[in-house]
């Protein structure tokens, strides 16, 4: 059930050999219609690479025919030569598509600062032009893992016949704008660029964009959608967005739940805050602290860390009517402790955090992990 | 050289017994005059701790008699009662001085969210009023650490006779808008409310607030200054902010060298910024972000985390044309590699990172540490 779930997609992943492991590193979606209407979502940070800057111009049509994706390089901070490359590999894949190279959008996942070993890579995507298949997905899963333990995708069916698929990599430097990911969404729903645009915004925005593991934002975050329009239904565009935002909310928890190093996956839901947006700015101020993280790395329900968090926020709220519950327990009200701390049971991997701001009436969920030595031996490791 | 190095102070630091281990934890500095002038520099954190709003109002009066402060509690979130608490200690402390409850200004280290056992602390006011002397800065400064592992001092003696004196605690949460720390500075130079304000305002700016060790901002944070005007010339404005500069660098530095669990010291200055603003803007990204935090623990020079870091701001700069050098190495040159990685030695505890924006002719040094092990481990076990 993953990226060719839909009908009119085919997928391949194969081994280039990117990687020092000698696992699968290049993989390959093809849309084969009749429709190729196509959004995407990007990145924010200003650092951008190379698949970042060439996919961002392919997706002006509107348009997709392919999306060639790599792990084992992120192509990012590689200059002109970089961007050549991937130029390189958009043309590679559309000579073997019979497609323009402005109808492929390329997707780079890796180590930042190096380039990707072109000789190694532009055969692998012949390879993977010859092995698309219409049950490739979960090979085209596998193929873009990086520190991820589990290939991660999802799928919905709908009543009416149509169908979304979806496959993602990600498991470090969550954070907003997308979460250090590649995530590649397919439907045979007929959805047209507008109506794909809209509903690929609206799902981004409550889930991949509120899933914040360490603050950091990558270089390479891409969120594609494309829609073959294999099925002859045009779904109403309230039920595709929501269905493109369960399918995408479960690949979010999937990477939450394969976060490096952690051991706590914390929903924190900031409740009665004046707008949504200010629940949302509460929220990762609290998903963001190192204090607050490793304060549940050692399971100790440490409120007043949480309150510290909150207070570096501009949102609406009066410090002395603030409370909070975790795990259910209200341990601190009207800005004070309240509920004896020891009532909070932290052992499971499960935490619930709920923040009231007393400011009005709106309210929003961030995800995030603790801190933990795991995550500093990873992340202190990772290039060396 | 602490708070009782200039003359018309007189300082002392007693055993309470909030703190667990026993130690001093109470700490009394006052001010003999012939001048009380004073000025104040707060959290800006929204929360703020009991003694912070108790100091605030005194502060108002641009005078100050003396200071009373605690470690082994924060006396933060504890409501009502917990500013009536404060109240108190002022009053004890000024029933013991014979001046007025105004004239006191309050200051609490230690865990957030629970009250301070009066009991214990008010015959301790008396015992330290007691218990004052010319020499008595260093048990001062010793009475206000908590889990710092040195005590903190300055001074700075200038040719025309005048002194500067000060004290801090600090070791973890370090971040701007004064970094969880305590800080008294004294001196016998006369210096009126007005420049007395401008020059802490202006010494703490280039200071304290360019501390960044964990990104997390404190409810407690207060820096005092205090003059007696006990030696009588009246500094240069410039002489004397500069004066007061070094004193605060000289104890800033102290805090970075103690950062909870870190293992790196890392001065990040940022060149040809179009502002100085964003100079310090950018710095601060880098500084609190943890994957480049964790590369520098594991002495990795990962150059391509600096970008990322920087690319999440909105500076002025072409990310084309980012350098960063790390330890005098430019291992990046145009936003792309440059000098090879193996030539960084990142084996000694300072480390150097200059990321040159090429936007402008500002720039600014922003101070962190690394992410480490022993920061998790005591960050997580602090209050268990």
């Amino acid at each position: 059930m993953s990226v060719t779930a839909p009908q009119g997609f085919t997928a391949s992943g194969v081994t280039a050999g990117l990687k020092p492991s000698g696992k699968p590193d290049l993989a390959l979606v093809v849309n084969t219609g009749p429709s190729q209407v196509a959004a995407a979502r990007f990145t924010k940070n200003r650092v951008q690479a190379a698949p970042v800057l060439w996919t961002k111009q392919v997706m002006t049509t509107g348009s997709l025919r392919a999306v060639v994706l790599n792990s084992g390089g992120a192509n990012a901070c590689t200059g002109p030569d970089g961007f050549a490359d991937t130029h390189k590999t958009a043309e590679k894949t559309a000579d073997a598509l019979d497609c323009g190279a402005v109808e492929v959008a390329v997707c780079s996942t890796g180590l930042i600062g190096e380039r990707l070993d072109m000789d190694k890579l532009l055969p692998a995507v012949e390879d993977a032009a010859k092995n698309l298949a219409a049950d490739g997905g979960r090979a085209a899963a596998e193929a873009i893992m990086t520190t991820d333990t589990t290939a991660k995708t999802a799928a919905y069916v709908s009543d009416e016949g149509w169908t979304i698929g979806a496959m993602a990599k990600g498991a470090g430097m969550l954070a907003p704008s997308l979460a250090t990911m590649l995530v590649t969404v397919t439907t045979d729903a007929k959805v047209d660029a507008l109506a794909a645009d809209s509903a690929l915004a609206a799902a981004c925005d409550r889930t991949f964009d509120r899933l914040d593991s360490d603050g950091s934002t990558s270089t390479n975050d891409t969120v594609l959608l494309m829609s073959s329009g294999a099925v002859d239904v045009t779904p109403d565009p309230v039920e595709f967005t929501e269905a493109l935002a369960s399918v995408c909310h479960s690949l979010a928890q999937s990477m939450l739940g394969d976060a490096e190093g952690a051991t706590k996956e914390i929903a924190i839901t900031v409740q009665n805050a004046a707008t949504e947006e200010e629940a949302v700015q509460v929220g990762r101020a609290v998903a963001r602290d190192n204090l607050v993280k490793c304060a549940f790395f050692g399971e100790d329900p440490n409120w007043g860390r949480i309150l510290a968090a909150v207070g570096c926020t501009d949102a609406a709220f009066d410090p002395d009517r603030l409370a909070v519950a975790i795990n259910g327990v209200r341990i601190c009200e009207n800005g004070c402790a309240a509920a004896d701390r020891s009532l909070v049971d932290l052992s499971a991997r499960a935490v619930d955090v709920t923040v009231d701001l007393d400011a009005g009436g709106h309210s929003a969920t961030v995800w995030t992990t603790d801190l933990t030595h795991d995550y500093v031996h990873e992340n202190s490791a990772y290039s060396t």
